[in-house]
């Protein structure tokens, strides 16, 4: 119907007579015309009705806001003081002369000039989405995952469909679940990810496999999560961690190129340790200059056990952070505020030095030799105006309080930089400890570095994993690993996660099978489509980069799901709605 | 770790050193040498292993079936006497210098050159997978989303994902159902279809949206039917039927010629009344030269009442398929068994008359007086040597019986030629009858042509659709329609549906809202993918074109899902396994 978009025309298209569709975004009547600026997916266009033209004009004067409309006319210059440098098309006007109203609109239930509440928008979510950030933002999520699939498609990678039907596992915590009508009384899960379907690939000899596919967790939702999500789902054989790393850098050095204009550069990479020890997180945001200093050693022997604890402890740590140039800022009520704040992570307490004009400044002072704080303040290079924080814990406590901390400070302070800052995070340990055992850090089929099947047995939390993430401005994107290839490797790690031989067997007996015949080495990793796309166009909210997505309740406002089903359903199924529930 | 895949190399590397990773397919020992076909993804190649090189031969002598290994060699020229010609390396075979053995393999539990059944495919899929063509098979599907996507965004459409977790209708009959945890005894729906989140999409001004997306249906399985299915899914504003059917055309066209070389040139367009007279099929496959001729005038005064009484009933028909110069070898044998069939859909006999040299042979001759049948033979065109067989029944019944029919014969006697036969069939009746009512054609948001909301309620039954299909041998690849995008239009649909305004408020109020605030006019087609693959390839089941699919009783074999959940899972859903349906 149309010939051109709005945003297409500009001033090279003067006098020339063209056809758009769209809505009408905007009325005003003015000087005895009228005048609209038509929107389309592509931006706002100034449309102006001659009073001359009076069949017209009495028909444009039946426009209201969100009418859908086709359009011709002339396009002209519009004189230089009436030009509009924020619109593509602001240079031109359009001098209807034919207009067909499409589609009419009742005045909208909501309007979006005034504050509107989330929930409103995600009511009449097709309301929301004509807005231009939106639009914007789904039309930028289109445009990466082209990209992605182009530079993909180029190196060869194969798109190859996983099942969303697959195998629930009996201890499948957070697995959405499907009643099966065939197989009554039993389930399938919606995969979490196709991990262990893309390792059947390289099996298979595929060789490279992507996939941008949808995942499902049923978990309570945070701010930046939803029940379902999208991966941008990787995987290779016969590559090793650092080609695998090469060719999704590339991958990413690309996107930012192609639809930023951001040349990324060469990703610097930093071991697990090092983030934990300088950042106090396996996800640093190095934009943010600020860092933590380690201070054990200095405070192993000082009579105050808040410090001497932790430092004589071989799972304890005390560490700094240094503010600098903030002392005078940060008021006595902002570090009550931040006390609080890292008590969220378990920290009992927040101690603090200012290095004032006058000298220092801290209620800790008495409680350490003089020797030792002159040696924290040559350690941390604090100067005058600086304020130093620290936190003695657990490792885990220090880093993660004191690493939250830095993030709140940076960014309160300005210390954040407006760049991008890639990285990746190599090295991970292959397990964490936690009550009662181990966990894997990434998940039971990374493979280890350089150890046999007995060494890992015989030392695992002193492993690494072949394992990377890929971290951008403090968010982690992508994750991937080596994975375990080899049979009697992949039963060591499930002995050590405390998955013995049967339940291996009951739940992952297909790839102890699969193990038996060639598997190819292999290696992958999967990014984060929501939180990547979200990071590039810099929402607030990964609801702001998904079309129609679920509130933090996983419902759908829109179309009102989940919604009671059908008795008869349900009886197929072989399943009953518990009388409890049902009522509430 | 590889230089080069095995189909890459040929006589042009001669002499050059390249290195290649894969799986032993095969391996002789022949005058003392050791003789491997290396497989990869590309295909194989012949690798020597010579015994004078007494490591690397000790080496070799270690390989198995299906060993995965890393090599490097010479690429050499085969003497003449040896080459190949149906492997793309056959002029050439690979003098081993170096072998890295990745991983063993145990024997395999299946031997793919024996017949293996299909159950054990499924189970050892990832075995199945290595064959050459099950691999080419997948990664011509690959291509062939590629090359659709690449056409799609050139066009500018959007990929745009929509939900999977949708909205559970109450009589969704079909619907996976998903078990809410937040909203305990709720359920959510796997998606039949993104229909409404398009229309939705195009509410919003996306203007073209496309999506490869899975879409499920939970019913009795047939042989190509899954219940995951993958959908090529297309919307579109401001175009009219015959521009979506244009740009989809020259999709498919342009698929064909890129990966097949084949040119389907400009698809004819037939009305669906034309598909039922000629070839009692709304999805004729024209590479079947038979059809149809209808005969019911000539026979409505006869007393035979078999025809007659069809014949004068204005649901009846009384039609011919006339099978040119097969007289003699369709036997009584062969009617019976036709007869048989034709029951299936309905047919309570088959008549037949086969004109001999001798003159006409039938066991209705003595029914029909002589100018009738002579009238019969005229219509027909039937030649000495031919038959024409006769079904009288409604009109339903006479379609699917002489369809089914026409296909069986045409293929039993070699009348289908081997061609690419695309077509559109168009003007659908907006309404198909059945017990207690009129059911939608295609669905309930088809917009019909030409008429009022007043006229539809009117004369629904004699309202054509403005919808299409793409037939392609016979095989229904996509269908699609322009929609209802005026709410009276929508609530008129609905009245006749039999979907009162409250079901129609519970069911679709949100699509009914949307429709009050600038719809756009918009139109759609969706191809089934997994079908257009196994087209593509000539495959004989649609599991040959998916990686893991799921059994006739919607099974995953490999996996052993569905399963049984999790008790304290379950009780979190807020749902019971009902003891019956457990213990069966």
């Amino acid at each position: 119907m149309r010939s051109h978009y709005c945003g297409q025309l500009n001033a090279s298209l003067s006098e020339q007579t063209v056809t758009l569709c769209g809505w009408v975004n905007r009325r005003r009547d003015l000087g005895g015309l009228i005048f609209i600026d038509l929107r389309d997916r592509s931006g706002l266009l100034q449309v102006v009705f001659d009073p001359d033209q009076k069949a017209l004009f009495e028909q444009a004067n039946k426009l209201r806001q969100e009418f859908c409309v086709k359009l011709t006319g002339k396009v002209s210059l519009r004189p230089e003081s009436q030009i509009n440098r924020k619109m593509a098309s602001g240079e031109i006007e359009l001098l209807a002369t034919e207009l067909t109203i499409l589609s009419r609109s009742e005045a909208l239930p909501i309007d979006f000039n005034q504050h509107v509440s989330e929930e409103a928008r995600l009511r009449y979510r097709y309301l929301d989405l004509r807005r231009t950030e939106m639009s914007d933002n789904l039309q930028f999520r289109a445009k990466v995952t082209s990209s992605v699939r182009r530079f993909l498609d180029t190196q060869g990678f194969l798109d190859i469909e996983t099942p969303m039907l697959t195998r629930a596992t009996p201890e499948g915590a957070r697995d959405y679940l499907v009643p099966s009508r065939t197989h009554q009384g039993q389930f399938f899960a919606l995969p979490q990810s196709p991990q262990l379907f893309k390792q059947l690939l390289m099996m298979s000899g595929f060789d490279r496999y992507y996939q941008i596919v949808k995942c499902f967790r049923d978990e309570d939702l945070r701010a930046d999560r939803q029940p379902e999500f999208t991966q941008i789902d990787i995987e290779t054989s016969f590559m090793t961690a650092e080609q695998v790393m090469q060719v999704t850098e590339n991958m990413t050095r690309q996107l930012f190129s192609e639809l930023l204009s951001v040349e990324l550069g060469e990703f610097p990479q930093m071991t697990w340790h090092e983030a934990m020890r300088r950042f106090g997180s396996d996800k640093p945001d190095l934009r943010n200059p600020l860092e933590l200093v380690d201070v054990a050693d200095l405070v192993k022997d000082v009579e105050f056990k808040v410090f001497a604890g932790p430092a004589n402890d071989s799972k304890g740590r005390v560490a700094a952070l240094k503010v600098p140039g903030k002392a005078a800022d940060i008021s006595r009520k902002i570090i009550d505020e931040y006390t609080k704040f890292v008590g969220i992570y378990g920290a009992k307490g927040l101690a603090w030095i200012k290095v004032n004009e006058d000298g220092l400044q801290s209620p800790i002072l008495k409680f350490l030799p003089e020797p030792v704080v002159e040696q924290i303040i040559a350690r941390t290079e604090a100067q005058v105006g600086d304020i130093l924080f620290f936190a003695a814990d657990s490792a885990t406590v220090v880093a993660e309080a004191l690493g939250a901390l830095r993030l709140k400070v940076g960014e309160a302070f300005g210390f954040v930089s407006n760049e991008w800052k890639p990285l990746w995070v190599v090295d991970f340990p292959m397990f964490e400890e936690f009550e009662g055992g181990l966990a894997a850090l990434h998940h039971p089929f990374t493979a280890p570095v350089g150890v046999t099947p007995e060494q890992l047995r015989e030392n695992p939390t002193g492993t690494l994993s072949n394992a990377y993430d890929m971290v951008l401005n403090g968010v982690e994107v992508g994750g991937g690993s080596v994975r375990i290839h080899e049979r009697e490797m992949q039963q060591a790690a499930f002995d050590i996660l405390g998955i013995g031989e049967a339940e291996a067997q009951e739940k992952f007996g297909f790839l102890l099978e699969a193990l038996k015949y060639g598997t190819p080495p292999h290696a992958g990793l999967a990014f984060g489509l929501d939180r990547l796309v979200m990071l590039m166009v810099g929402a607030s909210s990964i609801r702001d980069v998904i079309a129609f997505p679920k509130t933090t309740t996983a419902a759908c406002l829109l179309t009102d799901a989940p919604g009671v089903a059908n008795p008869a359903a349900l009886d197929e199924l072989g399943i009953n709605v518990k009388a409890k529930a049902k009522a509430e």
